[in-house]
């Protein structure tokens, strides 16, 4: 079983990839997809479409797990976030994997056992895990974080307590 | 020049394909794609991408318009008519196609001459441009009309004042 975790957006995507392999579950890549906020929308969808597409190949990927988001401040930003997540969904049925999508609650209670925890606390729960995510520099570490989070929710509501292990 | 204006949604898209030639404006195609809401979204997805590539294919597609959607009730469904839209934009990136969103107060304008005109103001302006459309049965007339709508937008905004035929 390999879960491709995804948090995306038009400037910053973060993704984690978590693999199982005799009931251990490796950490088998993870990092984000930078993208120019000068580069016209449709470049960006093509961009994004490559390289989930190659993610997907390479670590033969067979469950995609996002999160639903909230609306903010910005409709217009919220109605985008729909176009990456139609990609992927379309990269799903290309593919035929499994799509599925977790409330936030979900996520926060699968990583730290309780809905209403901070993204601080879910975050920390990551990094104590993964202490490799921990090292990932800058303000991309929290969409690495992120797309940890909703991977390890996937991976879990498909296969109860496996031991983790960097990769 | 051929513009593809679509009007989409999970349940029912609406589209229509305008073509130049010669100085004149000929609707080419129009009609609408409809998708079992039995079906998962990810195989909607792929059903949607399948169809309008083969349209862009077809017609030599080089511009696509899009009406920008205002926020409904649900808050969901408006989420999910961007992953629709996130397609279209892949679509144009793969495709080399320029793609252009309209606010429904410019394309009420552009097909009435009026902003703030009803949606039977503009159904019937475009009953009356394109008769043929008018002959589309039942209620998926509204959506063929609505993609019709944004089509002419995108067609006028590229090209002032086409005569308009059925071809």
């Amino acid at each position: 079983m390999v879960v491709l975790g995804v948090d995306p957006g038009f400037h910053v995507t973060g993704y984690a990839v978590l693999k199982k392999d005799s009931g251990v579950a490796y950490l088998i890549d993870y990092g984000c997809l930078k993208m120019r906020s000068t580069d016209h929308l449709s470049v960006r969808a093509g961009q994004f479409y490559e390289f989930f597409k190659n993610k997907i190949d390479l670590h033969h990927v067979d469950q995609v797990a996002l999160e639903t988001p909230f609306l903010g401040k910005n409709i217009q930003t919220f109605l985008k976030l729909g176009y990456l997540r139609g990609i992927l969904y379309l990269l799903a049925d290309q593919n035929k994997l499994n799509i599925f999508e977790f409330a936030p609650k979900e996520v926060k209670s699968s990583v730290t056992g309780f809905g209403g925890a901070s993204k601080e606390q879910v975050a920390g729960m990551i990094f104590r895990l993964f202490p490799k995510v921990a090292e990932f520099g800058g303000v991309e570490k929290n969409d690495v974080s992120d797309a940890m989070a909703v991977c390890l929710c996937g991976f879990w509501k498909a296969q109860q307590n496996p031991v983790f292990r960097n990769s």
